[in-house]
């Protein structure tokens, strides 16, 4: 029996990932989970109109998408309770840079990817940027055969419901190819 | 060791749903993992241009999401490997209707929205589809004191990099919670 809950958002759960920009000079991290992919290259990262970051990011046009894993997750979740305007986050975590200014990212996360923005949305909550990856860093242990293998990366997923941070559990089939055992419904 | 993959897309594992749509009179499926939330209430779909839903969406304004489950699976890659254009495939699920016409919604799955278009946005490779929530359905065996529970919920997750469905794991922490642990650095 399904029950009806209004217009609820229910598109969970989602990456939580940190987004890296530089505020003044200085690095800043935040935890983010309204995330997408809007076109094939073409990413969205909504933020809160509040945040600190968001003027880092309209001042650089970069930012850095950071998969912190569970392991990480007392850090992962300070720097989304904390706001940059009034502690220094910069320090949270070990960075190191790659072609673009302004976009940070996190030593200790298997996998980044410094973008650019190409657009900026102005939603009545959320400053959403459309950002495109100039590069992508992964760990070489968190790959096999040469591509990105995500049981390795071991990314934190979010769920606002029961407010929980998730793991990504095992695999279930492949795509594009179980599809093909339907018979029918009949 | 970090190794520079160019600027590749790395923002996975999303959500694996089906959209619903009717096209010509009758309900049609496909399986998307392009998504993203935009606003509190906003939701992003995107879906290849080329795919048959995209007209029955853009003459009715409206679309379902669907959550299906590992067990569904088979169902779940067939619509997705198919086109409407060429296989009839709305008999494949069982289907109910809330209160927007052309926004069929599965049976079987545990949680499912119903949302109205309120913008497309012309991507060089996807219409997106920015939809709202007008009712979301949660079967009561799939919550937990009133709330979406997702462990219960059980969604699929689609991983591009080894093509796969991935279950969710378990749960890690609780969310602006587990942050307050953190004691610095030093």
């Amino acid at each position: 029996m399904k029950k009806n809950l209004g217009p609820l958002n229910a598109l969970y759960p989602m990456l939580s990932i940190l987004v890296g920009t530089e505020v003044d000079g200085k690095p800043n991290f935040n935890a983010i989970a309204h995330v997408g992919i809007i076109d094939m290259n073409t990413l969205s990262i909504s933020m809160g109109k509040a945040h600190y970051s968001n003027q880092g990011i309209k001042a650089n046009r970069t930012l850095s998408i950071n998969f912190p894993t569970p392991e990480m997750v007392v850090k992962a979740d300070y720097v989304g309770m904390v706001s940059g305007a009034t502690v220094d986050k910069s320090t949270v975590f070990e960075t190191f840079t790659g072609e673009l200014k302004g976009a940070p990212m996190i030593k200790d996360v298997p996998l980044a990817m410094e973008c650019e923005v190409v657009d900026i949305i102005d939603m009545p909550q959320h400053d959403v940027f459309f950002v495109k990856p100039r590069n992508t860093y992964c760990e070489e242990a968190a790959m096999t055969d040469g591509k990105i293998d995500y049981t390795k990366v071991n990314p934190l997923l979010f769920d606002v419901s029961l407010k929980q941070y998730r793991r990504l559990g095992e695999a279930v089939a492949d795509c594009w190819s179980v599809g093909s055992r339907y018979k029918g419904n009949k």
